[in-house]
């Protein structure tokens, strides 16, 4: 009984509007995001690629596809989960983000031809916990940003910079390691086309670590927020009014 | 007789102080945004330019030309085209508009003696139907990024600069393979001083392509707009009031 | 009589829930700040790194841990001393934000096998004395722009910004003679792991003096404050409302 | 009669306090700006510095020695002209501010050994003409922004950073040609120092043509403003209330 009714008002929420328009928005900017970095890796064959031209190519990239887009999207998996996690956002709701970003990294890995090469690998001499302890470093560098950009009244467009400043900072540090996976959706997209599943554990596993270590060092020990309280006011309000949770992000 | 009527209302319109002194700042801006362009490519001699040299100066260059000239210049006919597209611009005005662009553009592709090498070429290697792909997804990104900038309330001084970031992650992109046109006007300058027209179409429909798409992607999907609403209110005000229509840009 | 009222002043104070607050945050963001320097010298084996690219990475990320951490930390025993200097902030308070930030360079340093190679030190060639004035130098020009921070009323979020720009123009002047110490913290954490506490003395008092003259230099000749004026309040003010004085900063 | 009154005039209005310290600030701000020059010719010696670490260092020293002084000073004869030319500054003041910006460009030359390396020299390979060309050019649009940040309301802290932009620009455009004068405070430090004056005059003619063909073209052209109600304007409050012009800058 309980459960058909929980289910019918996931069901509602999710067919919302605002839910819809959401989804497609996060799968339209991990595409537009992501479909700077084939053209990197894959067309410019005249000179060899300095790290530091990837690094601003994401960082800018990113930048430009959340504030195309708008600046409230995720673009990460990692990002989602953890917003979920500190009940910034409704569990289905992460779900179907995640859904679309995995869905944007594989089409703009379908739209070039990419080989090998754009798969975020582990560097040949780094080893995986190695790896493993960079890609959850970044990420919860990455997170701590995100969750300030989400509570601090920021001028309009500069969360789009300061997200594409960590992301450049996280390639800064993790290129010559790891490829800087740092985006699950980023990872998945050339390894599912490519079907070259080597170590992309690491690339989950790490991020995701990272983000639900800086969530709760923000909801914790940076901003402690009261949980408790959140706790209930949720439980209070998800019937009621559901949209106002959309305000929060 | 309603032709006439017509042609009387758009002449009024274009010779009015305000579409010429626009005008004026679009084939200024132009200009100095591209005199940094053949000081690169001709006179540093004494070493070879690093990628992200020439990345760092069209960025810079095109956002000092606007901050300088004023916010609401375009510097490219590609951004007019779009802007007329999607009604946001009289089509008469995005013509001037793009005819004082284009003269921008030779005229400091004629301030210093451009040799080949100031045009933008499709590198060797890289197919027409590649760089065709380029073009329109560097102009794409870019245009939704103007578009962003011109409904939602940034600082002031925010626009120059965030357009100046999209031409530099268009130039990281592009610049192996294509030269980075992106800029019909910058394009055409100096094909037009050297009379070196080779594979000069890709340079104007990818750039077009790009943002077409961009402007309906901007205005069916990413913040839609009413369609009709706007036509209806077009038709209305044209005639009444033509002059508010610079308040929209 | 009095010693023992004013210690008991200040241990209620220091062990108030604002100040140790404070602590934990100087101390995590610096373990973050600092967490991307072993990163860059000792994991990324398949590439020389380029001076640009260290650059970056220590400006960027003091950048992203001030602004993680929140706006008001200093993550520089130096920024702290000419805060106190300055009756800008209590001296115990300095002096327990001077440890957690030690603790927090010590942190992460331990937290990847970090050899010699860690350690900021001052390159052949360059003398003890020049490297001091390099170390005066850039921290003077450092502490200027923190003290601006504190004063004017910037944008959110351009705090962090700005700290990362003086840190990234320190390293790009200071990277090739002394490694770029500039930050007490930074120095002391590599040496105290690795026992490499060679010219070490350099890194501590190339930075406090450079604080002490910048903090001079802006009291007395940029931004001219009533000392006089400024010291009675602090005599008043210190019993009675104590808390203020987290305002200031 | 007459003259020894407008000399009692100036000469009041120059001992003033506000112009004394105006002086002090131009003075320290320009030392300030340039103590980074000389480190990065003279002391880096354990490898070659690359031309994006000249950008940068000039760009964002500027930036923070403006950040930090105060964002109305100048650091630059040539700007000081040109606001004087367009009466937004008595020529008195621009006299004495460009006695400070000198002095202080001596300063900073004095500060460090610095041999001929220091001097901006043309670039063999490139000629006299070519030079000033380049030199005008980039004041020019230095120039421009400089009078867009005394115009437009801009947000607090952003005209420091957008003045470091431009003097990014200029150096990525003229250093390899000229070594990037911009600045004849700058030239001028190294060169008396050194007593090598060769070609000194084209660091002179080339920033403060540049500078001036940038007023016109802002008051004329761009953001035309009524020159003949500004010169009664002039007239009439030059005796009574003085100090209302330092509002303007």
């Amino acid at each position: 009984m309980f459960v058909f009714r929980f289910l019918r008002l996931v069901l509602r929420d999710v067919f919302s509007q605002s839910c819809l328009h959401q989804f497609l928005l996060e799968f339209v900017g991990t595409a537009l995001f992501l479909s700077a970095s084939p053209l990197t890796s894959g067309l410019v064959t005249s000179s060899p690629v300095c790290p530091l031209q990837v690094v601003l190519v994401f960082g800018l990239s990113v930048s430009m596809a959340a504030l195309s887009v708008g600046g409230a999207v995720h673009l990460n998996p990692a990002v989602s989960l953890a917003m979920a996690l500190t009940l910034r956002l409704r569990l289905w709701r992460a779900v179907l983000y995640m859904v679309g970003q995995l869905l944007g990294g594989v089409a703009s890995a379908l739209s070039f031809p990419s080989d090998s090469t754009a798969c975020v690998q582990v560097s040949s001499g780094v080893r995986l916990h190695q790896a493993f302890t960079v890609e959850a470093l970044i990420t919860l560098q990455l997170v701590l940003v995100v969750m300030v950009t989400a509570e601090v009244p920021l001028p309009v467009g500069a969360t789009p910079l300061l997200v594409g400043l960590t992301v450049s900072l996280g390639h800064l540090v993790a290129v010559g390691a790891t490829g800087c996976g740092m985006n699950p959706a980023r990872s998945f997209g050339p390894a599912a086309v490519t079907l070259n599943f080597k170590d992309h554990w690491v690339f989950w596993a790490g991020p995701i670590l990272g983000a639900c270590v800086a969530a709760l060092l923000n909801d914790l020990l940076l901003r402690p927020r009261m949980f408790a309280g959140t706790v209930i006011n949720y439980a209070l309000n998800s019937r009621t009014n559901v949209n106002n949770w959309n305000l929060v992000l």
